[in-house]
């Protein structure tokens, strides 16, 4: 009866994972795939059901970049740098939080749970400033190409969250900020996830992508590593062992664990099903694995 | 000192409505409109710290047809009648919450206020029912026009609105509904406003406008009716003494007053600086002031 | 990824009985078998840490009769029944509160939870009445034999078990009830389990035996009965096609199920690793369900 | 519409002060004048009713002499000092709290409001011990003047005005204090009041007196002093500038401001209606305003 | 041990009452006699300490007849009935309010409780209205005497007394009732007593005189009758045997026990020291003990 | 009335007592005797019925060795020391919990109380470890003798005896520990109470025998020592004044007060009736009163 010792096993995570805050968060591609979205809300539902309070950051990439060719509206890229101007911070919030947000919410529902979709404005959740421009090198000499609407966050009040998350809902979250003035910035959603973990003193934070997790060959996803310590991951950034959209994913983990209560972040595969309920509930968990490791 | 009398009223009042939820609805127009939008929410804000409860529904047609026109989208008219097909639906969602639902609640912040931006889909808030086709005479024969994505509600769950309300936070609720598949449905924001107040147990229904409130002579300011019972309203709709867009709000009043403890609604100017400030807290109101009257 | 299924659907079933209490009540073999004791004792310890209550009642004859033994006392047996007479009880006492419960306390200990061992004159739990005698016919003619002290269950406070169980003790109960004069009864287990589960408003009750359930050849374990209602199991009684000890455990389910909260009874087998688990927590379940099936 | 903003103002203090106690001392001449209690303690109900918690200390000299008239009784002066004889002290007793208190109460009462009458005796509200003698210098040579049943406070146990304040009540309390055998002892309102405010945590201390504030020219109303400092009113007392009965309220004032919570302190003019609404909740405020200053 | 037999009843009686009002009547002339003051205030410590709530009702006809002595006013006497003016009120309200109550105040303080005075203006405890005229005989002939300042008590609002009872302050009560104006009335305490007793649905009613109880001969200490039934006390009354300021003791007793919570009613010795323990904790009692006795 | 002095005094101690535990331990001889058995178990109800919070430890000595008796087992005594073995373990295991524990629950509620029998098992109330040997002297050399199943008190959590003893219930607790593996072991009974009187922070530990007390002259009953310091019982101890089972009730006395929040501890006689009583609630006590006294 294997499968009970597997039922026995997860019964001991779920006592210790009861009343503690998860953070997950889900890459854009995720979000403009129907069965992923539902994967991802039916096991967020049945966490939160056992008494975890699982807390979803979302992207969205394509869906932004799906409304701005309905609005035809060309991405705007300066010196190969993509430069988020008005129009494209206008669209972003609608794509992000009129579209995406609501359709998680709504995959939520029909899961069987209650969400509750938030962005960095409500209740002062999240608070930017515009990260400004990036030197970049071009033929010889270097430019500053300011980035447009594009933020860092300064401060964190996670109380409409845990409001809404004490009382059994589950929150939805897209990563657009509140500037000082009121105003709007786009911010990094792996950035978001990783710094609301911090500040919710969550336990976890998982990092649901459209890959196994870090492959040692990026075509074979047999090579899967399942465990990597902070330094193993500083070491693959460095020698560019990973790279591309992993890159900003291991360091919001990083981040998260070596400055948090966070002690163990995950990368695991939104397209499987169950693969959340996987990585919480099992030993062998699904994904790879980041430790805090050996200190150096 | 006259106004210490008027402070001393105010007091009164607030002791009055401590505690209790005040459904607030403004209209489309004020939403783009920057100083309407201040005004609104700094009263918001200010009665929200002495205790009461403002909870804001608002609409967003302008909004929505500045977006639509900015993707090069026609309105489609069947023989005369506004239909909501899927991609209005879409473009509907994204202005009413991605754009004006966010800037009302960045608006309450720098008012001060912590406001939340919430949908018929938050918490399954509001389930809605496509409305269906409306019959139409068309050259002496009628026909069947369908409506589209136009919902009436089903249901309500207060509980989201409840949990964050309790803690201080204004909700702001957009009006797109959740359909029982999880999809949505554009709901009028008016009849939102109404059935809202009933469910909440709101003492006040309030309905911001850009007009004085109820004119017997629509061109002349001066001839505002300062009170109406719900009979009169019916006469003045049968008559055709009202007429356009003040017809829904009426019938949203009235239906909140016969069949909800609401026991007094108003349609007042949003233009007006603290024009729902003097509506809740002095004895003259401002605008049009319906009630019960004599039951016929 | 099958066992996901499995602990997707377990998580659904923790969810519904959280909070609730399940009255399990386990046979006196089960209590001279340490391996058995540890199987229950886990799964009871996990069942407490997901938030389900469960509250065991155990039995103890051989247990009883290894004691009797030891003390050179041999049964009493009138016209082929059983009677308890003075010393019978007080080694039944001794047997059942000194040895079995605490062992059974010393097993959740040891299994990582924390039980407390009760009898029914805790907090005066279960008060019972002597059920004086019962008619044998012997020879041709009905005589009268006195059982002893063996008693009837009158009335049951439960506050004791609420009080321990609320904050996260397993109650172990041992069968003895107190008279009305603070003397002791001997009741069946069986009984006392199913009293309980009632007067607890539990919601489930099961019978860990040490057979897999109700079988249609008792010779043959593959011939289980997966499940009763009502009306068969009273049919199989009349029958005969069950018999022996199996009699009173249907008893105490139909007696359950027809008159309190508990909807569901289930006779499983102690012996199997994590059959309480998988009767709890899976669809399949294990060993017989008695289901109230239909009314006649 | 200026009274808007004058009721905007207010919403923003009566915010500020929610939950907070207001120590209000009024004098004796305000406690023989029907129409200013009733302003006084309509203000008290108002401020109170939107969740303020005020408390009233009050003096009443010319009610005491009022009684000893009645009962044929001089005051004893020695010296020129008043001298409070046994007699006296019971005549004080009987007419601060038997009239003055039990009137004020009423007027709370008929304002709308619920008062409830204390003294230093209630619950050992506040122990005093003699003041004992005083030096005075007569006819060249200086001698000591006992003045009597008079006290000093040596400690304030607040519990009793706070049960009934959190109850919704209005504390009324008269100036006489316990000595230690349980013996009465006649205290200055203004020290009362003083030492109150800092024993309750108080936001405000608020003298009520007959006159518009502190007058740069006593015979000229227009000549008030509408904000002082510490130091200034400390030069103001020691130039002879202030005198009379406003030393000790403009010393209990600056004793509440430099040793405790209180952080403004005011002398305003109880004749005029509402001045206690204006104060508590208008920018411009009425009479004189007491604030730490630079420190010297 | 005798005693010890003492104390083991006691308790049970103690946790008879554990939690429940208790209200005690003294007459006024205790409370002119120091040591039986301080006898009744040690009682009432002690009782309070155990967790039982006493309520003091005090009269105080001595006082005021001392006061108005001292201030040269005769007693009104209009054909043989006293007469309350408004200068007879007045001097009522300050000795009992500003002596008699704070004395007694005083008195729990220095016997190691906490009492507060109140009066029935006090958070509108008692409202009455005049009783207006009574008709005597005059030489053959009937006349009205207006009694003047004297009330009937038409409502009590006992939120005050348990306000500060709960948070084990001794409510000590003066029969000062406030008229619907605001004004005050006179209440004969004994009423007030009664009627308290019935409002906070207190299990006890106690009048504590100067006689041991009801005598058969009221020259004879040792003819006190232990025990009366309602129909027993309205016998002696009609028959005469009892008289005098017995009857309206008597009367609020058997209107508390024939209308309300209250039981048992007690006459006692004031002046017998613990004569309220005896009373409260003993099955012997002391003094006279009115029961329901069979209804008629 | 000399008894009303000694309820007075009575009510003193209860409300200094009220809310905390008492730690009572009654002796084997005394479990054996009906009537001590319900004198104890009476003064225990009396005391929590008025709020304190009587925690019971028996021991077991006499019973021990009736069943022993009855199972034709000789105590085991090797070189003069009495050995525990297994079966011996098991038997005062069965005594100690099914006879004793039970017995001394069903006279609480017979007493009119609720009782829960616990052991050291329940909740892992204490956890022992084995003693190990203790080195005897035979003729003229030393040797080891193992004791057996004999254990020394390691930990405690109270966790279980504070939550039922909170809800009104009286712990009836047995002498049997846990060991580390979930095995069991016999303590001391008075080292028990010592210890738990200090986990607890009990006021009292109070030990009940069948003798008076301390005597000067073990055979004269009028040489009771009434009271003791803890210097005073170290000598009397080392002078061999005292000996047999005085000494560790001695000990666990000075132990807890010299070690915990036990400020007084008592020996005193359990076959006069309210004992405990008199102990708690009188200045006399009965006994002797052992205090910390001067440090030495």
């Amino acid at each position: 009866m294997p499968d009970m010792e597997v039922l026995s096993e997860a019964l001991r995570y779920i006592r210790r994972f009861q009343g503690l805050s998860v953070v997950v968060k889900s890459g854009g591609h995720a979000m403009v795939d129907g069965s992923t979205m539902e994967n991802i809300a039916r096991d967020l539902v049945l966490t939160r059901n056992v008494g975890i309070r699982p807390v979803l950051v979302h992207g969205g990439g394509p869906e932004i970049s799906r409304v701005m060719d309905r609005m035809g509206k060309e991405p705007r890229v300066v010196e190969g740098l993509r430069v988020t101007d008005e129009e494209t911070l206008e669209i972003a919030k609608m794509a992000l939080i009129g579209n995406v947000g609501t359709r998680m919410v709504a995959n939520i529902w029909t899961g069987g749970g209650r969400g509750v979709g938030l962005t960095g404005k409500d209740g002062g959740l999240f608070i930017a400033r515009r990260k400004g421009s990036k030197r970049v090198r071009v033929g010889g000499e270097e430019r500053e190409v300011d980035l447009g609407f594009v933020g860092e966050i300064v401060s964190i009040d996670t109380d409409v969250v845990e409001t809404v998350a004490e009382r059994g809902y589950i929150p939805v979250i897209s990563p657009i900020a509140m500037d000082e003035d009121g105003g709007s910035l786009n911010v990094n959603a792996d950035e978001v996830a990783g710094e609301l973990a911090g500040a919710l003193g969550a336990s976890k934070l998982i990092m649901v992508t459209d890959v196994p997790g870090v492959l040692r060959d990026r075509e074979d996803p047999s090579s899967l590593v399942s465990e990597m310590s902070v330094p193993e991951v500083r070491r693959a950034i460095e020698d560019g062992v990973v790279s591309g959209g992993m890159v900003p994913k291991l360091e919001a983990c990083t981040g998260a664990i070596t400055s948090s209560t966070v002690d163990r972040a995950h990368i695991i595969d939104g397209t499987r099903p169950h693969s959340i309920l996987e990585e919480l509930f099992t030993d062998r968990g699904s994904g790879t694995m980041i430790t805090l490791g050996e200190k150096i």
